[in-house]
């Protein structure tokens, strides 16, 4: 019960890399000693300290006999940025060491445990797996499929328009759920818009958010053709953004032919979905057709992960199964 | 605080006289006495006992000295079908009436309430009247705009499709939500689809549910030409709603034309959303243009009622505001 308690305190940490951290994980630690909160840490920008040097640089001489919750095996590669994690929590004398994730990254992938268990140290592993799968998406997918995370976030009127007829699209959702879409953005190492988008709009792209001006998240353009405008990068075609080194999470915000590009390439990981209690009728539609034959096809695809209102409008988050 | 629950009784007694009372009110009454229910009634088939009678008739003597819990206040007029409720309350001796509101119908609108306190019966009323107008939405729309209340049902994808461009529409949504639905027909004292839908699937439009099978409403098509099929009535314009004598209630199942042409015409006053956690792309969409100029206009038209989900489809009560 505790350690379920103590591990959703370190994925909560784990949120505050997400987005600055790519290509390392973003990792969250905490060190309970006592039943007390010893250290915190997170991966920090760029990718260093990690999350189990930045608690253990809280905890001090406290970190001595407590219990480290990590959402990934500590490394065990010595790096030029820092020594071993798995090292660190053994000289700290860490006693106990609770794991939500194995490390797949071919440089650690057990070894992390492997080091800790014979330093006599207890190791557990999997606890809120699934959990901390999600939360380090972008390092795992990019581990596991050599592309970064793909979220499309559609914001649409309740039969599924993102614009009316005349183009008009400003505002489908309320001012809460912009806002959470901009905070959507901070947690993004890229975002991306199609060319239609960018030339009806020149979107900045930016989180328009107290404190959190600084993380806009890079601007990728998806077009075969044109010039790159100024602080954007240009792909010409969705199978590029496996080149886009440092992007691990990528948002595609618009619009309608970049969202069916991705849905017809399966290529979507998790659909966010903010959902304006209005009809429009006419107008563009948020996805056009992207191959499917037969309503089979379309079933079992997606689960939802949250649902909930903000304002009048309903944010629901699916992930690809 | 009791007088909310025993109203709130009187609802739930209310909802199983919904599409059978037309053009009587689906009223519900709950007798109460020392804190108990000792009568329970509401409007029966064709309108005929009210739902006071009936109550009365099962508390006999232990109707002396209770509250009655009404949601429309008691008649005052003597038919051929009926004594007058006012006068039947009085003769059994009841100490106090709470009604939820006050019948707008011109051969009651206030006499049943003069009648009862000139008996020396305390009178209260307004109790839970959004509930209870929510309830008797049809009688009332029927008084007021002198025509049916309006639902529109749609069962959608995520982004907004009732079929793909095959067709293929069975199904959108899973087995829990086509069971509410047809819940939600057993409800209704019409149902009206359009020529194409007409056509394309000759729907039964029946009512698929164990002990409900003889709740299916009357069939309406919406057609300006072509004959009228066995069992079912024909209109040729939605103008002519009006002239559905006994269908007070009116519930819009399809397809994207006849939807339309409602909305249109401002003429839905509630919306049942269906929504699949699943995305089609193309195909058909479930509205279309139906004259909004500016998003402006599209907003704060529709008030969320309720919201949960159906298996893994979510549903979604809307008010017109």
């Amino acid at each position: 019960m505790n350690d379920a308690r103590w591990m959703a305190v370190a994925l909560g940490l784990a949120e505050r890399g997400k987005g600055r951290t790519a290509p390392n994980p973003n990792v969250g630690c905490v060190l309970v000693r006592d039943g007390r909160i010893v250290g915190r840490g997170w991966t920090q920008p760029g990718g260093r300290p990690h999350a189990e040097a930045m608690a253990l640089a809280e905890a001090g001489e406290a970190a001595r006999g407590a219990t480290a919750y990590v959402t990934l095996e500590p490394c065990a590669h010595v790096s030029p940025r820092g020594p071993a994690c798995s090292d660190l929590l053994v000289a700290a004398g860490v006693a106990r060491v609770v794991a939500a994730l194995r490390d797949p990254d071919p440089r650690t992938d057990g070894t992390g445990f492997a080091r800790l268990e014979e330093a006599g140290i207890a190791v557990e592993s999997g606890l809120m797996a699934a959990e901390a799968r999600r939360s380090m998406a972008g390092f795992l997918t990019r581990l596991a499929k050599r592309r970064p995370h793909v979220t499309l976030k559609l914001a649409t009127s309740l039969d599924g328009r993102i614009a009316l007829s005349t183009g008009e699209s400003k505002w489908i959702t309320g001012p809460q759920a912009r806002a959470h879409a901009h905070l959507e953005r901070a947690r993004h190492d890229g975002i991306l818009v199609g060319r239609g988008t960018f030339l009806a709009d020149v979107p900045k792209l930016d989180v328009r958010l107290p404190g959190l001006a600084d993380r806009a998240p890079r601007r990728i353009l998806l077009s075969a053709t044109g010039p790159t405008p100024p602080d954007w990068e240009r792909i010409a075609d969705i199978a590029d953004i496996r080149h886009l080194a440092g992007i691990d999470t990528l948002m595609v915000e618009g619009g309608a032919k970049a969202a069916t590009a991705f849905l017809r390439a399966d290529m979507v990981d998790r659909l966010l979905l903010y959902r304006a209690p209005i009809l429009l009728g006419g107008g563009k539609p948020a996805v056009e057709a992207f191959g499917l034959a037969a309503l089979s096809e379309a079933h079992d695809r997606w689960r939802l992960l949250d649902s909930r209102l903000l304002g009048s409008d309903r944010f629901e988050v699916y992930e690809r199964n």
